[in-house]
């Protein structure tokens, strides 16, 4: 039986989450979809905010747990008791950064082992800065983001403008 | 016929742009230099400057016209009838974000198709922010950018010194 | 006005080749499908083969011709007339590859420019090899391959069983 | 509950196979362990020998059963009621061609994943290529393979000599 | 004879710059270790920080001098008599950067050449950044950095919290 | 003191390894060219050929001696005494492997560091396949070889013919 754990920033989620959740859901015997606090970096939407969509974006989904943490993610997998990392995989720019954090997680957590997951072909583009840079420009984004969502993120991207 | 469209910030343009214009406007029956104008980002050189440069450095390459825009690509490209965006293509560090961002284009716009050209064997090290840093350390910048802006950006980058 | 020349070996055709003609063939005013005719390397099917396949998968296409050559690329697309020679290219695999042969055909002739169409998304992992190498074991290759020339592949592979 | 593949042609197994073993038989509830034949390829060792040295292998390991096939991955693993591929991805030369087969086998397969572990730091440069290269030239090959298969190794490798 | 050059930011130096130090100081007749100053980035600790960090580190190595800079790393190499810039190479993420900045530096100053050196297998993920993220965030980093500077980097870390 | 090894297969040798071994000479105190023998891939050009052209290419340089083997090259670098393998890196498609091999070789023999050299811009798409496929399809390969060799080069591919 294995635990896993998805971290992201998720600001905003998009549909590219949406698929790693629920595949990741089908295959571990429980997840949690992990918001990570960076309080270096300014984002868009709260960590309220981001926790609550995801929340309703995987109500559908079996043993799915929304949670959030500004403590080091190996640390954080650790006390939930999570066995895996799992992360999504695109064929373009996440390798290297993905691949360098995931021998580091093992390091900082010799029992937390990180899993991939190939990012289906439809979100092979997809990424939560691509949806916030479109929509600002008044771009359309109801393709690129759960549709329970949609409203909550146009309304921000309108609030920006 | 077709009509392409050469997007990019041209902060300020180096002969590496100037080798992709002058090669594009020779394959293409039009050519539209479009400087795209990223609110969000500090840039060197006003909108203004970058146009007037662009407009000095094509004057001799047919059917070449200098536009900027502060909208979606794929939208400003589809209100000028531009059938293909250009871009050009270095063997080092642009090849995944391109990609991405040519799937994206045509998701948005499915009519637009999105063309590489590979950067010249000289220019391959060249870039808008390396001609930045170069020159405002004091460096000699004379082969990286047209000779006909030479001069505009040497005094630019020591206003800043 | 420009023409182009897309080569490949094409043993056999896929879709994503369908892909890449029917895109290029409405950017330029002309273009060559060329097989490259590899005498060092075994073949599943004979140029003729390929060629009349070509020929059925193109024939709705404007401006198409379908041709052979057993010559160095430089000099065939110089022999035809052709500006540019065209590739597809997919996120993963083909990049450095390409980028090398686009850098040694213009060194090879200076006036013949290679530009790359990106891979359609549905395409990205497909290629001739996976197609006979699925097909040999027994997996469906329908939505591998043209359904014009399904027929032919399938035999030609029954026949290698 | 999940049941994983881990396919491979294990010619010889090295330390990294082993690695991938062990850590994929702790996450999953299941592991088949899958020599895949490929009839195209010369093999140094006979199916037999690569069966034998990875049960050897894998004997201290809970829940793991080797297999052998020379059937299409997609259709052997739902034959076995395997949930997940999984695979081994090194920092170096793995990530293109594991990326496309996993795209290809979920698009042969939907209900089949495929999770991707990276491969141990001291393994980045291991393969079953090197392993037989070393070994031929008279190299030592002791720190490469599990000790349990290490006399196997070097008596082929010796008669090949 | 030749006399090598290490340019970095340093900030804070890790065990992989060690490693890089003490590899190139057995290699190089004399090697500069060059703290270099980028006036447009904030770092952690300040230039004279740097330097003796690095100055008790490289103690016990011969040939070593530690020197910082502003100017330009092509001119700062040439005034000091530098024929060789040494850099480490992760397997992830530093070539394509590190690729362009070797063309360049050549290009800047033609005796100039660039050698780069693996960084060590255990070295592969680490970064400065990384030691400072996983610093603030409580995390154990006493594995990454060289014991002599350990407790300097941790009191700065706590400053900043 | 620094003796490096330079080690290949030369099977011809080009432009881009003439450009390596001037360089390379330059920074170390004494440099083995070494013509690598692998017993399994057939050659073009005989040890002794190859030995031959390399000596003539190399016959300006300083402290060069052109060397074969056919055991491996950690071995064979440790009995010859050097220091250091030198490698040229193009910023296409030599990465991975290299990095591989640099790792490998170090854990055979942990003395024996690899030192990377980039490429020169104009030898980026060069490499001895290519040399040859261009010969022996007819074409001018008169800008990729050093002059002293290209006659026999010429003549070999006419001989296959």
């Amino acid at each position: 039986m294995s635990i896993a754990i998805y971290p992201g920033s998720f600001d905003p989620p998009t549909n590219g989450h949406m698929d790693i959740i629920r595949r990741a859901s089908e295959i571990f015997d429980g997840l949690y979809v992990a918001c990570m606090i960076n309080l270096r970096k300014t984002s868009m939407f709260t960590v309220d905010e981001r926790v609550e969509m995801l929340k309703r974006m995987s109500a559908d989904c079996r043993n799915v747990s929304v949670v959030s943490s500004e403590t080091l993610l190996a640390d954080f997998a650790g006390k939930l008791g999570a066995d895996v990392i799992v992360k999504g995989l695109r064929a373009m720019s996440d390798f290297e950064m993905e691949f360098q954090m995931a021998l580091l997680n093992r390091k900082m957590n010799p029992k937390l082992d990180t899993l991939f997951l190939t990012t289906g072909e439809s979100f092979q583009y997809l990424s939560s800065s691509l949806v916030k840079e479109i929509g600002s420009l008044g771009g359309d984004i109801r393709d690129f983001v759960p549709e329970c969502v949609y409203d909550d993120i146009v309304r921000k991207l309108g609030v920006r403008r």
